[in-house]
């Protein structure tokens, strides 16, 4: 199977990141976890990402905040698929991380997820395996069966408790 | 192949729709397009999504404006990879329908990309399907190696014209 | 009576929607709470809704945060009132939900209150029924002036302790 | 049957205003339209809104731009619904009037609509007067039942240009 | 010397009020404090308004949050200046209440200060009688170079531990 | 009577700073216009302001817009009220000028208006002369009757063509 | 005398340049114009960026819009001051721009100007090849001189026209 | 050398503007700190800027929240380059300081960098210097190697604990 690289801007990310390497570890799927800053270590960045459909990635997650371009410079030097999370910073609430995440131009797409929302581009990574693989969309219909269940048994408890 | 979908909220959508669609034919990616409506036409939007993947589609593209949720209502309904372009409307700029496509909750994701940003919704999804297509990642290459002899091109126009 | 329905995209909403159970059990208008979320139980979402009116409900009050889709995917399925409180999330301070929340196509309306404004959207409810109920209305008129009273009690202490 | 009253804050909000009466009119609700100013004409304003209940009205709508004030004064006034149109001025693209209508403190309710949303304004007071009114909400579904076909006409020619 | 009223939407806005009483009071500008909602106690709000100049007073101050509606509430009832203070409440940082407060249609000006800017609201009121009053426009004077005499404190302070 | 100073931060705001001059002289109250930029003219801005009001004037309003740094530069030599106009321009829809102007700091208050508010300006301006003055303070009602009467001949329009 | 570099990162950029070329050209400032795309080309914005400083550059200008990662991709690889020019695309009025361009992470500074402020970002750079050249700095107040007695000229113009 | 000054509009800005003075201080750049405010002691702000050059600084850097009008009315005053640093106050998350000081109109740049970003003014002022400036130029790349080696090492930490 592809691996999934997640990519950190910088370590302080970690906390927002362990969200994608959770869910990549709960399907079984296999990923790196590596700090390259897109204005601090462009060059490592770069070598990573030229190499990395070659080296056996199927896509890459990458979170940064602030101005944060490390997706877009990512997308820049592979074809592969490559998630953006922008992560919230001290100022300006993620807006800034979102907006410079998700307004690439034309040629360069980086797939968007919401605000810290690191779990959900590791899902978007899982589907994009299971295209092509039935095994891996079984396990995504099973997660989400499971996601509906749990909802569906919070319901109950909050029906038992507020409608008599 | 795997084939993409491209679902639009309204017809209205069409000429940033066909950015979509001139993307996917330039690389000869099969591809449908429907217009199906979250909020008039969900009983449709819905059947077509939860038989897409044995449809033979491999990710959906969903375009809408607003208080835009056909991403994510097809999103909820589907695990194949769902791109989501935010469609710029009368009021706001954009940002509202970006807000609405990108903030996801954590279990749903949908890829979302610049307002208007249909062009890059169609090269995400060919990304998707050259995951496990080397033919068709080479295309990509190919047309990547092509954006920058354009860049190249009229950076020389440029610079013949401006640095004597 | 009609009952109305007070529907949670996610029970952490709880707290926001206890603010609409108090205003609702004060009225003694009956009322049910739901957990249903428009992306990972939309089965339940719309069974509920489609039969809402037929088992005696008046108008739904729809919570959600972020991408707010509930009250719209809710409002696609009935056409009852249907009351949407945007729910402040960890980013963005409720702009988003907001946003999703309000800004419904034509069509398909969401009467939008508040961020976290789920008072208001109990509030509005009352007063929907109390269209054609005069007693409900007696008691609307009632609350305000009774809130009237407490606005007069408190400006009678601020002017006793500051204007000699 | 209730009337529905439209009240603009200026007659320049006309053109909005008219989507309303459209709508109104289409479903043969019967309305009246006022210019009423929260601002230049305060006692007309009240004058006509604590008398509505007793005149026979069932819901009020309110236009207004900027600090679009009309749609709370007129909620204080009345414990009617009042249904708030943010109407789009020359400035800050309609964000100023969206926030000054629908930040409405606990108590007094607004429901507010998308921005420049009247016909959706009027769509949701039909829907507060058919809670009660069978007819009323029958016409409600066959009009939804119209603008689905509408959407599926249009998406089946999408389909036959775009699909082969 | 004509009198300044400062009136509060809500008593939850008197810590920011008092900011301006302090001001008043440092001028021996002499003020009265209210409690007066634009939606709770209209008639209220109104009967003041109406009076104030005949009273006594030659400005108005209104705070208020969210809808910020009570300053251009005010201002429509009287053609004494208004001075309106937007309140940051618990969402969107303020930012409601400033262009509720700001954005007035031609003709009924509110004078808008910063968000919870009550001592400038408070400095100029005093700024305003002292237009025809000299001893007051010594006192602004004399205020503002105690205020300079402090910045150049705090900067000799400053020079002094940094720079040698 | 005194007299007030309109200041324009480039002559590119003419249009709008004639709004306040057309209300200046319907009122007939003395005016003066010039161009002071706080940036390319601040020797001849500072001079103008630190003599204005013993040059007889009562109030000055300052219009500028981007960075609109002119109405607090003009307040930081003169205790005399200024009242700012932000300017729209090309980018940011005014919200930048609005926030220059609005977002003062504590000692030095700036009495905005809506973006491109200029008539309110002067009206502001004529409210704060009309505090110790009777004469102008029945003007200012008068204008206020005007005002009412045309939007209640406009509401009589309007009533004749649309409520029958 | 060092050089200037100006980067556009799309020649649909060259209008905005234009401004910078027109004021380093009235400085008689050497410069070089280049277009070099962040995501299209960034192996020649690199060479070109590492080399520039022993190329004799003394600054760089970069314009770029959207996600507009250009200025800080370039600021990544040099140690000469790197000036970003946040231009306006279709939508979002120049917003994405300026936070992509000026929320730069520690340790990389982008020195960001208005949107599409290519003309200060121009000046910017002669400012700082004047550090060292009072040639230079004398020119540079000469055109102040110059701005200012334009400034001063219009001011005459007005007040003729307005003030008798 | 030419030394740096560091001008806050506040003494509140210190923890702020300590960025700034370590990063100079780590340089062994001479520096000047002091308290200016433009709307306070505009007096001693105007003539330390209009000497600046002639007492030996190179730039200036300057601290201000909210309307912050500082960095642009010293840039009025000179013709060295000015580094803006908008500063976080209690609303609106620094926004309202960006806007004020990045959105200078043409002829009076102020180099702006991210809210609160305080050290890469300094950093940005040390490249300036560096323009002609061998050593310091060598010490800005030494600098950008650490921080590049950190952050290697913290991405071989981070590989080691998540990368088997």
């Amino acid at each position: 199977m592809k691996k999934i690289a997640i990519i950190m801007g910088s370590d302080s990310d970690l906390p927002v990141a362990e969200k994608a390497i959770n869910v990549l570890a709960s399907y079984e799927v296999p990923y790196e976890v590596h700090v390259f800053s897109a204005h601090r270590t462009p060059v490592e960045a770069k070598e990573f990402t030229v190499n990395a459909r070659q080296n056996g990635f199927g896509a890459i997650i990458a979170l940064a905040g602030m101005a944060a371009h490390l997706a877009g410079a990512i997308a820049a030097n592979t074809t592969l698929p490559v998630v953006g999370v922008p992560v919230k910073s001290a100022n300006l609430d993620g807006l800034d991380a979102l907006l410079s995440t998700v307004q690439m131009p034309s040629g360069i797409p980086v797939a968007t997820v919401a605000i810290d929302g690191a779990a959900n581009a590791a899902t978007l990574c899982v589907e994009m395996l299971a295209i092509e693989d039935e095994e891996l969309a079984k396990k995504l219909s099973a997660v989400r069966a499971e996601s509906t269940a749990k909802v569906l048994a919070r319901n109950r408890a909050i029906e038992q408790k507020y409608n008599k």
